[in-house]
């Protein structure tokens, strides 16, 4: 650990590509490319590590090919930090498409129909033949609204589990994160906590976050919980969120997010500023012509207008989404390295105010005026 | 003219943004963006002088909103140069959706149905407010199989509007091309050439070319036509075509090229080689660890796999299309330039040998496995 400012934590997580300066936000390379990014653009952008996800690559091009083109890394040509999720997601968001037992998942592809089973020792050998940098456990992650009793159930589940999974072999210098279940039940999450903290993890994550609940619940169990994480662990909060989730995050000592909001929500038309976000579909934008974000280093920024983003997305130009891409990543890398910054200074209490009143003023003073699209 | 090596010729184009070396291509930015790349792609392809459409920027964003705006450079970002097509070619190519009168046409938008009216003076008032730095008349482009009494009505009916497009007022420092029609009767060619050669146009193009026509009919007319227009006058061959197309147009005299094929058909997976073109939809690409082509500068050659860009096209994520671009409009520029160099260097016979040898191959030698996808 670099330094602490209250419960936040600056560090750095070794990985066998590279150390990464955490807190730090992961972009989401969810089929081996970052949306409409390539490689050198998210080395522009200061990345320094990126997700990949074991159901979605298990499907295509399959580890065997990864495996035979040198590992996800060579495979996509990608010298930083790799994070593969586990398929333990796709338990909540397919789960019209799965069938779950004590031993594991099959899912329905949703490409071709085919079954496709994961279990906890399966789902680790993929991501030995992906050769990523930190392997996630296979989960079960109930939705928010799961009764107490589905919460403990998946919670024990994913105990057995995590314990199937650190049996498992894996790839050299592969790092190997247990995931803390427990839904928004401060208790259950301790017990869970209590029960993967005892298990070798190099890293702890918290799952199940983000996935319906209020975020002031949601931050309310950051704040119970984090805290009392081990110290001596990276913690990462698995799929969370908007800014304002990051930074309550940050403040309880969260080390690593991951989300698909700056990417999915850019090719939205939805774009990231510091009082809140713009809809670039908006009638306001077609004929402004100042930047999505004065000051902002993006290649969108720097170089083109609101007015012409707002007539790339209209048209549907591919350039659209690569830009506004760019733009929102930008956007969450920066404020989670400026946070790093202001942890280290010892001033991160000022930061937060500072980006919670710009963002309090919310979007609507943004897109205040209405839309006649 | 710089140099000339038999009817080929290496030159500058003079524009209000800068000179253009010719022969030149100029890669097509029907809607204020070459699809999937930005203006930093652009420029670090070399390119110099885009496109732009038009038909397409009057119905959506409409030429006032970009004059508003600055004009096309500052509305699109672009320092380079750019010629602007005069939706002369959608007469052709909407032939279902227009009615064509002694006057000018009326298109059905291809957006909103709604009825735009395009003459002439409306056509250079339009790339007036656009302030391109080539402005195309407004002419009638025949398809190839039209009847001689078709075409000879379309080459009239095209000197009468040329004739009022140099009566309408332009933008400062706007150059103004005439467009010879004739079909494929190397005799209506010249008779027409001759009728546009004698008003006061800075440059002259052949339109009605590649619009279905076999190649070799289309290679003969440049060849007996190319020669015998104006020395001094750039001379752009619009539309074309195939890298064969392109090396035909060079040796018989053509300065400026433009086409979509590079860009079109690297979204479709057709990729351009020395030795023709490699679909990357067939399965032999699969796992194939090489280039698209060894020793291509562009970012998809550099850094990324056939086996990688195969995955993303099949997986349809948006990194293919910019790079899969990329690498296209990489081929066609440094095909052009090349030539340049050998015309300049008086060794042009030598390259287009080597260059039609190497495509003789043909792409049978390149996706010569059987697909299995």
């Amino acid at each position: 650990m670099q330094a602490r400012d209250g419960h936040a934590r600056a560090g750095h997580l070794r990985t066998a590509h590279g150390e990464v300066e955490t807190p730090v936000f992961m972009p989401v390379g969810t089929q081996a490319s970052v949306k409409a990014l390539s490689g050198g653009d998210l080395e522009a952008l200061g990345a320094r590590i990126i997700l990949g996800n074991t159901y979605h690559l298990a499907l295509r091009p399959g580890p065997e090919l990864i495996a035979r083109l040198g590992g996800l890394h060579a495979f996509q040509s990608w010298r930083g930090a790799i994070l593969t999720d586990s398929g333990g997601y796709q338990v909540f968001s397919l789960r019209g498409r799965r069938t779950l037992d004590d031993d594991g998942v099959t899912f329905q592809s949703h490409l071709d129909g085919s079954l496709q089973r994961f279990t906890p020792e399966g789902v680790m050998g993929i991501q030995r033949a992906l050769a990523s940098d930190v392997a996630m456990v296979l989960d079960e992650c109930p939705p928010s609204d799961a009764p107490p009793e589905q919460v403990r159930a998946a919670m024990e589940r994913t105990t057995r589990w995590a314990r199937r999974c650190v049996e498992a072999e894996r790839a050299p210098g592969q790092l190997r994160f247990g995931i803390v279940q427990g839904g928004t039940d401060v208790a259950l999450r301790l017990e869970h906590l209590q029960a993967i903290g005892e298990l070798p993890f190099e890293g702890l994550a918290l799952g199940g976050l983000g996935v319906g609940e209020p975020p002031p619940v949601m931050h309310a169990v950051l704040a119970a919980v984090v805290p009392r994480m081990p110290e001596d662990r990276p913690r990462y909060l698995m799929g969370v969120g908007t800014p304002i989730d990051l930074l309550a995050g940050i403040e309880a000592g969260i080390d690593m997010f991951d989300c698909v909001m700056p990417t999915r929500n850019a090719r939205n038309g939805q774009l990231f500023v510091r009082t809140g976000r713009l809809n670039i579909a908006n009638a306001v934008h077609r004929d402004d012509p100042r930047p999505v974000e004065e000051g902002c280093p993006c290649e969108a920024c720097r170089r083109y207008t609101r007015a012409y983003l707002a007539h790339l997305f209209r048209a549907k130009e591919l350039t659209y989404y690569r830009l506004a891409t760019l733009h929102n990543l930008q956007h969450y890398l920066d404020l989670v390295r400026a946070a790093r910054s202001a942890i280290l200074e010892g001033r991160l209490a000022a930061y937060l105010q500072e980006r919670r009143a710009a963002l309090a003023q919310d979007e609507s003073t943004v897109d205040s005026r209405q839309s006649t699209v």
